[in-house]
């Protein structure tokens, strides 16, 4: 009787193996052959699943986004405008060991993408979408009487997408520096001015 | 005759060249024979000059931000407080080809820094001087009555610098997004806030 392969399962094995390989090595150690390793599959069958390192890659930072999406409208469900920007806000902050992952897996694509077109390509699709959530939900704050400032919400969505990523970089950077509850307060502070 | 070799002027070129081969091709693509190649030297005179490769990143890195410092001196002479802090954070972002280039160059180190304590240690030292500078220029301004805010200025000082580094990166990533002239607005009204 011949194996019954589940191809979606596999997939998404040698994703989380990526995945796990790039936040706990770096980027440049997750070659082809390291992938296969962590996920215990033969080079032969990671080639059966993707072209070439890069779609692997780029379906590993897919995946996890998918799943920060997933864990958001969890998160946000029932809430509007600055409510539920908050909450968009701090799920985007390394507040936790998972987001920490998540953030680790971004900033190594930061670098990478700007030698690989095609990497940012895909990453500017991803971020065009938190952008407009982010924008989305101003305008309801602001047609709700939420905010006071009368800045342009173009202007607020940008310095609030620059700040998460500001704030996420150092704190893995400067882990001394910077804690937790600091990056936290920041941001909340920054929301109360508004 | 012995020929006369310059050997600090060599150190130089290769830094430099190395500095080229990251900016235009990513990190991943510097390695020791690809700085070679750039600088016209052969693998063995790099040997005589750095230990590995790590060393010559890690001096490319160094005399990046020495150059900056050089420039930031001679930009901020005579100024203090608010004024100069303006002068400080514009000099930070991606405005021309030049700070583009060193902007390539930082965002390179962070990834590669996650995965080096080595490369990490210099990275927290440097930015712990760039750090120190703007929590100065801050108490100068307080001291001057220049800023209307009450709130502390560490806060101020870690919001700053995750501005600095965030808007750097999405310009450097989104280039259709964001512009220079959106860039340098959203400093500016920043600090007419503070």
């Amino acid at each position: 009787m011949p194996k019954i392969v589940d191809h979606d399962e596999r997939r998404r094995e040698v994703l989380s193996a990526a995945r796990r390989v790039i936040v706990r090595d770096g980027i440049d150690a997750a070659t082809t052959r390291a992938i296969a390793k962590e996920a215990g599959y033969s080079n032969g069958v990671l080639a059966h699943y993707f072209a070439d390192k890069d779609e692997i890659l780029l379906s590993a930072l897919r995946q996890s986004h998918q799943r920060i999406r997933e864990r958001l409208t969890r998160k946000t469900e029932g809430a509007t405008g600055l409510a539920a920007l908050r909450e968009l806000l701090l799920d985007n902050l390394p507040l936790d060991a998972e987001r920490t992952q998540e953030t680790r897996l971004e900033v190594s694509f930061w670098s990478r993408s700007l030698a690989s077109e095609r990497l940012a390509e895909v990453q500017r699709a991803e971020a065009a979408e938190l952008r407009d959530a982010v924008r989305t939900l101003l305008g309801e704050a602001r047609a709700a009487g939420e905010l006071t400032t009368d800045e342009n919400l173009d202007d607020i969505t940008e310095r609030l997408l620059a700040l998460v990523d500001g704030l996420s970089l150092h704190l893995l950077l400067y882990p001394g520096r910077l804690a937790r509850v600091d990056m936290e307060r920041l941001m909340l502070s920054t929301l109360d001015h508004l």
